[in-house]
Formats: C-alpha cells, sequence, structure tokens
C-alpha cells in the first residue's frame, strides 16, 4: 500500500494546498498531510488548529488524515510506514529549496523518496503568505482560502488587531 | 494498483535515467519506461534499439518494463491504464519545460498528474546530451553509462565517424 | 498618444497572445501587432498569412492594428512614432531572453521603453511551440488557438502531411 | 489619460529607482511614485520622509507626483483613477516576486495591468537593502543614492549608531 | 604572487566549505578564508570561534589562513594586498546574490576580481542554515560538517536547549 | 606559475568576451584564449580566422595568447600544464550550462578547476548570437565589438548577403 506524506507550515491552508491533497489523495492509497511545528517561528495558527482546520477541508476524501509532528519529517515517515513525500511545486524559489530538502532527506533515509507536484495553473501564486499580505486590507479570502476556515482566519486577524 | 510512466528520449539511456527508473520502480506497483518517438528529430539509435537498452539496463527491476509510443503520451497511458508521469527533474531548465508539459498534459487529460523526482546529486548534471558531446572525444564512458550499453555506443559513433 | 508595438512571430497566434493583445489593447492608445519576419527561419505560416490572422482575431479591438516588418524592430518604431514595446512575460527564460533584448533595443535606441506584460495565469504555459507539438496528435486545439483561425492551422498541418 | 503608479518602500529611493521613474515619466501622461506603508516593518526613514525624499528628487519632472498610501495598492489606484502599475525588474528573484504580485492584484482588481520596466545596465545590482549594507563602511554613496538625499542618508545612519 | 580571500559566516563551517577551500588552496598561492562579522546578525557561534573552527579543520593546507573582519570586504582586502575573491556557487539563489556583491564590489573597488567556485556535486545542497535546521533532530552530522567541530556544535546546540 | 585557459568559440570576439579576457589576464600568470571547434557547427569564421582576430585585440596584454583546439577541453589543458578555466558568467542560462560543464570536466579531470568570472554589468547582455541577430540590420558595431574586427565581420556578413 502506498502511503504520502504531504507535511507544510498549512498556516493557514489555502486553496492551493487543497488541490495538492486532493490530486495525491487520488494517487496514493493513503496520504496524511502533516503540519510541521518549527518552535523558532510564531505561527498565526497554533498547530493543533492548524490540524483541525485541514480535517474540516479534507472531509470529502476518505483516505486523507491530517496530524502534526515536532520531530524530524523522515523519522515521523518511519514510525508511519510511510516513504513517499509529496511537495507542491509553484515559482523557482521553491524549486530550488524543494531539490535542496529532498536531497538532505534522500542523505538522511535512503528509502524514502520526495515526489514535486507542479500546483494547478490557478494556485500558481499562491501562497500563505501572500494570503496574511492581503488579508489585512479587507479583500474577500474565498479567492485563496477553503469556506470552511474563513470565519476563524477573519476573527484571528481582528484578535491581532491586522484588521 | 499505481501504474506509473515515465516518458523520455533515452538517446542514450544514461545511469541518470537509471537512478530515476530504480526509485520510481520502488514507489510504485508497475513502472513503464517508454521511450517518446519523435519523427522530426534523428536520433543516435532508433526506439526500437532504444527500448532494448532499456530492457537490458533494468532486467533486475521485475515491475519495470520498456515500451515505445509514436503517439501523444496522455492517449498512451490512457491505453495503458497508468496515471502517474514521472519525470526527473535537475536543472532550471528542466523545471521550466516540465511544469509546462505538466499543465499542458493536465488541460489535456485532467486525471493525469505528473510527478517531478528529484535526481540524485551524482546524476545532477548528465544528460544525453552531454554524453554525445563528450563521448566524441574518447573519454571514459563508465561514468555516465549503463555497462551494458557502452559497446553499442561506442560502435554507433564509430559508424557515424564521430570518433 | 501613446503607441505600443507588440513584435513577436505569432506563428501562429494563441489564445494567450489574443490576452496580452486585449489587455495592452486597454491601456494604450493604439497598438500595433507586427509580425517580425525572420529569414533564416522556415515558419508553419507565412507573414501575409500570420498578419492576416491576427486582424481576424483582433476585429473586436478598435485600436489594434496588425502588420508585418522585415528590418530592425527599433527603425520600424521609429517610423510609426511609436515609443513603447510590449512583450508577454511567462517563465524564466522569456524572461532572460526579454530583459536582453530591452537592453540591447534601449543601447541602440534610447528614447524607446520596453514594457513587460506578465501573462495571465490561465495561459503562463501556452506558446506556438508547444501547440505545433501538441496540435499533430489531434488534440483539440480550443483550448490553445482562437477559433477564428483553427481551420486554417489543421488544414496547414494536413498539407505538411503532420496528421 | 494614462496614470501609472509605480509603488514600492523606498527606503531610501535610489539612483536605481530614480533610473524607473524618468522612464516611466516620459511614457506615461503621469505618473504617481506611492510609497506603501507597511505597518510590520520597521523602516530608516518614515514614509512622510520619504515621500518628501522622492520629491526632493524628481523635481525635474513635471508629470511625476509623489505621495504615500496605507492601504491595498488596488484600492489606491482606484481611487487615483489609475490603471496601471509599475514595477522596475532587475534579477530573477525579483521577477518571481513581480509576477506573483501581479497575479494577485489580477485577480483582486481585473482592470488594472502590471507593467514591468527592466532596469537600466548599470542599475541592475541595486538595491535599497544593498545600500543600506555597504553605507555603513563609510563608502562614497553618490554611485547610489541621488545627491539631493545623501546628507539625510547619513545622518540618519549617525544618529542610529551605524557608522 | 596570487593571493585569494573566501570571505563568509562559517557559522559553522561545512564540509561544503571546506571542498572550495581545499580546490581554492591548490589553485592560488595564498588562502584567506575571512568570517566577515555581521552587527546585526546573532551568529550560533562567536566570530573568534569560527575563525577557530576554521583553523583547526585547515591544519593540512599550509596555504590556509584564516582571519576575521569587521568592516567593509574590499578594505580588508586592499590591506592585505588581496586582488581575488573567491565565493562557492551552488544554487540560483546563489547566483544571484553573488552577481549583485561581485558588481557592487567591482564598483568599489575596480581592481578587485569576484570569481565563482562551483560547488563539488556532493556538497551542491549543503549550507549552515540546512545543518542549523536538522542538527535540532538529532540526525547525525558527520555527512555535513568536519569532524573536527562536531562536538562544539553539538555542545552549543544542547546549551541554547535546542535538542 | 598560474595559468588559466579561457575557452569558447568567440564567433566572433565581442567586447564582453575581451572585458573577461583583460580582468583574467590582470589576475593570472598566463591566460590562453582558446577557440574550441565544434565540427558539428557552422561558424560564421573559421577558426583560424577567430584566433586571429583575438590576437589582434589582445596585443596589449603581453600574459594573453590565442590558440585554437579541436579535442577535449581536459586534454588541451593537461598538455599545455593549465588547471584553471576561465569562464564568463552572464545570465541564469549561462549559469546552468557553466555548472553542467564545471561538473562534467571535475569528473574527467578532478585535477582542474573552473572558475566563473561574472561579465562586467555594460556586457552583461551582450554575445556573439545577439550581435549576429542585430548586425545584418545595419546598426553600429562599436558598441558590441572590438574595433580592429568590424570591418571583417561586416565584409562576411556581406559576402554572406545578409546585409
Amino acid at each position: 500500500m502506498s502511503i504520502a506524506v504531504y507535511p507544510g507550515s498549512f498556516d493557514p491552508v489555502t486553496l492551493g494546498h487543497l488541490d495538492i491533497i486532493g490530486r495525491a489523495a487520488s494517487v496514493f492509497d493513503e496520504l496524511i498531510v502533516c503540519v510541521m511545528v518549527n518552535s523558532r517561528k510564531s505561527p498565526l495558527f497554533s498547530h493543533e488548529e492548524r490540524v483541525e482546520h485541514i480535517k474540516r477541508t479534507v472531509a470529502q476524501y476518505p483516505n486523507v488524515k491530517a496530524e502534526s509532528s515536532e520531530g524530524l519529517l523522515i523519522e515521523y515517515m518511519n514510525e508511519r510506514g510511510a516513504r513517499i513525500i509529496i511537495k507542491g511545486l509553484r515559482a523557482v524559489s521553491d524549486y530550488e529549496w524543494e531539490l535542496q530538502m529532498a536531497l538532505v532527506n534522500k542523505k538522511l533515509a535512503p528509502n524514502i523518496e520526495t515526489l514535486l507536484m507542479p500546483s494547478s495553473e490557478e494556485f500558481t501564486y499562491l501562497s500563505s503568505s501572500i494570503v496574511k499580505e492581503v488579508a489585512r486590507y479587507g479583500v474577500d479570502l474565498e479567492m485563496f482560502l477553503p469556506k470552511e476556515i474563513i470565519g476563524d482566519v477573519l476573527k484571528r486577524f481582528e484578535s491581532n488587531g491586522w484588521r
């Protein structure tokens, strides 16, 4: 059985992430979306909230799970018996960083393969950071975010005094 | 069952291709290496020869087959019941062309996904064209090509008057 | 009055070109789409045919004209009193070549400015060459080409023995 | 009448910015240089100071104005009746970010077009950050900054204890 | 006598740096590895520690020295009578930043030349930051760092509470 | 003694090449400019003519020689006792190809190092091909080519019927 892991920050999960999730879910037997906890960054949402956001938006895919991990990705994968890392691919700078991480992971765990999935064209330029950039100006977030989480994002922005 | 197709010219197949083949074979249930026939190019080896070269070098992988196709990749895949295209990824220019082809294939066949697999670091800069470039100067080809086909490549170069 | 020139091969004109034409027409007082004749290449369509194709597809824009030029772009522009070159921008390799041409043109004609217009996302990966690549396999061309010229393109492909 | 907006941080305005301003001023009827206020960054100069710096250096161009905006660029443009965003283009990383912003702005305001103007070759590698990097070492700033603001920049560096 | 300077942060020095040092040492009469002090960043190791780390690992090369500098690179070079800057080159983003710095240095000191040395393939994707990223998870550092400094790095990570 | 080789097509030699030659000549004890003969391309000038062109333009540098080679670059270098390859570096696509060649040469001859020298900003976008592109339209070649060879280039263009 092919188990793939889709790691990321998902702070918050966007329509671009959801596009990758849906397409990867159709290609692998099981897909685990894994929120990677980075203790040096202060995220908009806690990792528990982010896992819960993803769960809300992937209800339609029976073979997709959402979890979080505080450790090294490849250790998490070994625990789950997963051998495939899925990453979305948009611009040139993504490409470089993903190649670098793929080679480091390959060195640390030679049996794990990274596969890069090109973003669908309508999400080529969508990222969590650009959403955070524009959200503060009151633009309509339905173009960027799953409708299930928009309320939460707006609330968090308000409580941060961002709008 | 997950069936992936690895399309290319393979003129000739290199150690870089073989690296992708071995790694993809470990991740998918079945892998078909498909020599794409391009009537506008004059290759070093006929497509029958190239299929035979690949067969010789993949004998160790029971779930790998080699074939050729003269038509559109996505039609070939539909005939084979395959939904996954695997491409190796090296430099930035690969990246752009592969993204472009992935999006066009997505448009023509929305159910087919392209997955890009980063080259192992020792093959990052290996390509069929660079092999053809250096082969004519009499360098040792074992660093670049599977040993099973080196004799054939040298013979072809001599009969072309290239060395 | 601001007159912009949109130079290119347009062999054939695609929906991507048409997107740039429509958007540039809304921004400048007059837009001249100029088929640049390159005596070293053998095009699919003669430059007269290409000008005629463009005319057919831009009928809706009263401030757009189509012409061809055999000489240097900047001389053509001086004759027309135009000071703005418009180019579409898609991938990284476009970007490099367009920057190089922009700087050379700036050197030859310091009063002429090149402005690059990013492709709309749905045409990011569309080019005349990729159309020629897929057209020979009988795929539906309506996703790539203006409907006014599809008949002509199919006929030319048949008479070339490409399908 | 064609009104273009050139948005940026301009912290401080460099000879590279001034090159874009002069060239854009020659191509559009009116050019508004707009200092975008970003509440999350702590700039070297306040936005009022930056607007004043730009005013000092563009006195020679009657059709150039300098303003600042705290909101979303596209709202500012709608208020001003401007439909054209002008951005300078230097290296590959500029190119990616500017494409991303152009597509997001296109999504938020379909009637607004972004046009990218390649930097003149002598300013290809000049940026506000590289100026701040070298300025602290006492190098001659005339190669990088308009002479009208050099005194102010030196004073600010000293009061910050940077030199 | 050709004196080259290899400037950087070296926080900490990696096997990738050591590869460049060994190769540059074989090409130039004298090589000075220079830890550049950046007062705005808080490094993992002080600049004195970093110089000492480098000294430990380059003992085998009689023509290599390690020093640090708080000022502008080109002033340091003039003091040392050095005219060549050596930088390692890995990914596209390196390439852009190094080109930018090379041109700025050329402008400030026309007699100084920057030469870029491509990383050996096995170190193409190795950087001090990726080492810091993975080190906190307890992975084996011998693949990334000179063995002479691994003990120190582990100790610093523990005292920072990173593992 | 440090001997560097600057290999290339030089068809024809441009001011950009001459910039690299002058700067490399100031850094290495001896510089050999080597016209690489590629039997598959039909050049504008024979390799003897190109060597002669280079000789004419480098008369001012006593430590620069011009030669040609029909074989593998690294064999040529071993014959000359040279261990350093110098290449000019302009755009991203240069960068990729030069990295690829550098790694292949490193594999074939581990004792030979490739050093990349960034083009001076005024020649960033100058290449032999762009000169051939614009030369046919009668533009002034003094901006692009050494004055010593302009007469020859014009004559060759006329005899080719290009102008």
